[in-house]
């Protein structure tokens, strides 16, 4: 068991009405506020207005960045911190998933550097100083609303690259999960899978850490099992809402890795997935998760599939221990690919394997499978996208 | 399901050799530290002497409270408070369990008002500033280390006061499972009640929250069940003192609370029989919480203890619901009085009915039982202390 530093200093407002503390919560970093968004779902569902109402009530001024991708672009993190730049922004305020906050939290590092913001990402420049962020969160999917992650993409040159630097961990996130019920299927499903797959390259690991986080990330698993399928059912229920709400803050906020020297395997390769085709993320892990199993499930690592259909898909204990992992896998897969309707294969969203070569290349470099749960290299990732067809 | 606020900003070292991180954590305070412990078994495991370099090393200039007593009194903060104001104190490090943490807390509260600190307690003046707090813990139990809460006694008038101020939350805490090695069976066992009951004092609640939630406490639950009896037969097991150690300070820190306002039951029980007979908090928890649980259960409750019986005892969940709770109270009774040895009676530990109706009528009064589990008048608190003779 290894030593571990926790520190996850972002304060937390959840549940309705819990805008009316925005303005005083973005009053403490100053008076220049530039808001972050994406494509004007949140002007829709009427949050945009209540948003501007906040700041106005609190006296503060007002900068936008509007049209942030999903897969958001370097191009965006640009745009962000020339505005703060130009305008000595005191606070960024992003409103929106995880691709708008991703975004955010690199125009928080890149207003304190003169170059092309790409140079961050290529860990080209130290990142030591970040404006300070506030979240508004609408989709219940990355986590990024209390972690320091984030991914950016870059579609000139294919690469989509994920660092963390903890002067990005937001200050304060908004979590209302009312502001998830017009989330459509899809992305609610995509969310689902996104969540789950961060659990999942925590916990599948033979470096047994503390016990108390793998009950920890099991019950965060069953939470995701048991209420996405009531979201997609009743898109307003409030109690499904706030279990994925907070679940997905949870599975990536860094409390239940402890001190697992964990490196990941799913999103380094869906990572080379949306690089190429900019599919949705939550979908490409969905897609390749089960096959990454089945291709890591052997006699080293059967105890772990064990424990995960025992503790967390109520397998019966006295089968087998391969019998349960093979049955853990498959109710995985029923779980995304028939309860929550997500396509099964790259075929069929139009994904051939001209490019598999180049991305397991890339997915091994990117992605340090050093510490990973099984060690894989460019050749094994290239059969597990292939498996995926 | 009810909003709330998520605030947990105290930084956390875990693990074996993190007091290197000491003299730099204390120094972003200031240079005057009071070094503050109990009865001087820090200096026999030689952790004294650790932290004295530590200090010395940072350049740091060293006062002393020692002889914090368990069940702290106000006399002990009001004997620190004095040494704070009189030598411009910066920065106070608690070196301890539960008691002298807590009593460190209203240390730096008291630090701030010049009469005595009682009135703190009595709620006779707001508490709006506190000296920095770190501290570096020895006992699994309270967490106190991670939550902004702590009891003081008064042994001039019988009393035992909880309260929760914000500013009181330590900044850092260094958690190292190995000094809790020398910790006695008695001490682990008590220590381990007490996090079970601070579980269950939010768990046992008809006021359904976040199920994700509920997962949580029942693996912290059974984290604790079964790490307890390993450290028990083995007190250098760093794998069972390390869950017990991040077990204790997640029972407590606030995030399983969710949105629930519920009321405490057997703490404020528990606070009458130590401020009385000044026993170890744990052992009256212990001794206490099958009575409340026998007292409680009902035809409205018994989904609840079912839930319990089912997900943390692992009762079959085929048996009928009054059968499940039943059981699950006799396992929880076997574990405190079998598995851990603890006394199972307050007869066998001299305490006889002599005060149970005052000490039922301050429970009833300073305890709130406004949304308890089942609210409890004083008359039902003295049947429950007289089913525990």
């Amino acid at each position: 068991m290894n030593a571990f530093v926790y520190d996850i200093p972002t304060k937390v407002y959840f549940g309705e009405n819990q805008l009316k503390n925005l303005g005083a919560e973005l009053s403490k970093f100053g008076k220049k506020v530039l808001l972050t968004y994406g494509g004007g779902s949140i002007k829709k569902i009427g949050l945009y207005d209540k948003i501007i109402e906040e700041i106005n009530k609190a006296g503060l001024e007002l900068y936008e960045l509007s049209g942030i991708d999903p897969n958001p672009r370097v191009s965006s993190v640009n745009a962000g911190a020339d505005i703060c730049k130009k305008e000595n922004i005191d606070v960024l305020l992003a409103v929106g998933g995880g691709s708008v906050i991703d975004c955010t939290k690199y125009i928080g590092a890149a207003a304190y550097y003169d170059g092309d913001a790409w140079d961050i990402l290529l860990k080209k420049v130290p990142v030591k100083k970040c404006l300070p962020i506030i979240t508004v969160l609408t989709l219940s999917a990355t986590g990024s609303e209390m972690d320091a992650g984030g991914v950016i993409s870059n579609p000139e040159t294919n690469d989509k690259i994920g660092l963390i630097f903890p002067v990005m961990q937001p200050k304060v996130s908004f979590l209302d999960p009312t502001l998830t019920y017009t989330v459509n299927k899809f992305h609610t499903a995509c969310g689902a899978a996104d969540i789950l797959s961060h659990i999942f390259e925590v916990y599948f690991s033979m470096d047994q850490d503390l016990y108390m986080l793998d009950c920890v990330m099991e019950g965060l698993m069953k939470t995701v099992l048991k209420y996405t399928p009531v979201a997609l059912a009743e898109p307003e229920n409030y109690e499904a809402r706030a279990n994925l709400m907070w679940a997905s803050s949870w599975a990536i906020n860094g409390f239940i890795n402890g001190g697992k020297r964990q490196a990941w395997s799913c999103h380094p390769m869906e990572h080379e997935l949306s690089a190429f085709y900019d599919i949705t993320h939550g979908l490409g892990l969905a897609i390749l998760t089960p096959r990454w199993m089945e291709y890591t499930l052997n006699e080293n690592t059967v105890s772990k599939f064990y424990q995960f259909g025992v503790n967390v898909f109520s397998i019966d204990e006295s089968l087998p221990q391969m019998e349960v992992a093979k049955q853990s896998i498959d109710l995985l897969k029923e779980f995304f690919f028939e309860t929550l309707g997500l396509q099964s294969t790259l075929t069929e969203i139009g994904i051939n394997d001209a490019n598999f070569n180049i991305m397991a290349r890339k997915a091994a470099t990117l992605g340090s499978t050093k510490y990973a749960f099984q060690p894989l290299a460019a050749e094994d990732i290239e059969k597990i996208f292939r498996m995926c067809l």
